[in-house]
């Protein structure tokens, strides 16, 4: 690790939208054999940037993860505690962050081959969760989650150097196109968009809530949006997404009575560590962002019936 | 005429939800000959509640029509009326109602055959125009409508007496999941959702920009929605959808860059003129509830190019 490393993506300082082409590869082949994904799957996630696998839990494991979040959800401890996001003008639990470490369930599913398994060998080799949460996007009253690159805010606010991470989204309500589904902008992966405005101390307090810094102008969207189309993330319960860390992507709000919960990690390369030289303020909470240990995941098949 | 006529759906006044049928059919058939639908259409939208009639304005007619919204949403004189709507904590124009008295383009379109043809026949005889307007669902910040019917405000709070009313919503934009289409739960147009709750004075100004009554409550979406299920109407640009008064209907919100821009005609039987003396508060302005001229439309082919 070097102690003052270059910033190679230097985000909200212009005041004008800047686009740069990403320094590095989106995926890293030949690490783990026999390999995890088919060959189409590979390329998939290399030209597009996401990949689903559906229904890699059964229907009976998602029922034992769907009583622990419901548990997590109405638990008066976890709802107090700062780790705890609620959604924005309403008490309704948004977001519960670090459950990697302090849930036993969902710590042993973090090292689950089936998700950690795949994110090594996307990012080939040696994988630490930078982050983790439980998103709960509630049916009638679902906010919407503007767009926004996840590395841009992860390298800005935690100073995470390059785009060798990978975020993995485990659905355990069906998601539909009405429900507020994930939308991504495939092929967006490949360009990282320079946002303006400078980063307020603090900012995540906010920003977890409503997203207001490290937003993407309007007309660097609208170039992605038509140049690359916009795909809605369908899949049923048990499904898992994998995401590039620099993809764009929101979602839209959710006023069906159908709420949508997942899992959420996000695995970084052990190469790929966080640096408080990249960063020009504070950094953010060890619970929303890994800032000490950076020792790799023992991946490792896990049952969970 | 009657001038004591009974409230056959007495909304707003229990304490707890009431589901009520339908007294009156979803359409009348045999009226007109020779019939601007097909048998599959007619039972489309009698058995779902609404219907799509794809394309049914060309692209130079569409190209026309947007032209004019255009200049009416950023008319200072339009955006200054009593009669534009402007969206919820933004300044962006979200609706510019009376069209159809107001502006000469889409006066004409009013009475087109292409859609008043089919509202006559679906109704079974003579109509006129309840309400109209210009729905303006910008991108990026398009908000959601939440669910509602719309038979249930016009008979609160217009005195509409029954369901003899169809809404034409002719697509000036591509409408995709994505943006922020019209969702309905098809065959809720059977039911009558008592909705709680009293309706306060001068409650208009308000409900355009965000309803907060005559909101149906949870559980009866609930139910709903589990029973019919939920169809999002995806069509292009010059696309004409068709929705029963009473179709339980709302839309998410719209953070891609695609606006959704529609008009929108509510045609009402001649015979189902609105009462007062089925009101208990004043009757909302003329530009929302057409209260004075109930003369039949005359029907006619209109071509705009």
């Amino acid at each position: 690790m070097q102690s003052h490393l270059e910033d190679l993506y230097p985000t909200r300082i212009s005041p004008e939208p800047v686009w740069q082409e990403r320094k590095v590869p989106v995926l890293y082949p030949g690490y783990s054999l026999p390999s995890p994904l088919s060959a189409e799957q590979a390329r998939q996630f290399e030209e597009e940037g996401f990949l689903v696998l559906p229904r890699i839990y059964s229907e009976e494991e998602v029922a034992i993860f769907r009583v622990e979040v419901e548990r997590l959800r109405t638990d008066p401890e976890i709802r107090a505690s700062e780790k705890t996001i609620l959604e924005p003008q309403g008490e309704a639990v948004r977001s519960v962050f670090a459950i990697h470490r302090d849930n036993p369930l969902f710590s042993r599913m973090a090292s689950d081959e089936r998700i950690a398994g795949v994110a090594s060998f996307l990012l080939g080799g040696d994988v630490y969760i930078h982050q983790s949460r439980l998103n709960y996007k509630p049916g009638f009253t679902g906010k919407e989650f503007y767009w926004h690159s996840d590395f841009e805010t992860w390298h800005a606010e935690d100073g995470m150097p390059d785009m060798r991470a990978v975020s993995c989204s485990i659905l355990l309500t069906d998601n539909t196109t009405y429900n507020g589904p994930l939308m991504l902008i495939p092929g967006s992966h490949r360009h990282f968009i320079h946002c303006v405005g400078q980063t307020p101390e603090h900012h995540y307090q906010k920003s977890l809530r409503k997203q207001e810094y490290g937003v993407p102008d309007h007309a660097s969207l609208e170039k992605l949006a038509e140049r690359y189309g916009i795909t809605e993330v369908s899949a049923p319960a048990g499904s898992a997404l994998f995401f590039d860390c620099n993809i764009m992507h929101g979602s839209n709000s959710n006023i069906t009575p159908f709420p949508r919960t997942n899992l959420f990690y996000v695995y970084n390369h052990t190469e790929n560590t966080v640096q408080d030289s990249l960063l020009t303020r504070l950094p953010r909470p060890d619970f929303v962002a890994e800032s000490r240990n950076f020792s790799a995941l023992e991946i490792r098949p896990e049952r969970f019936v």
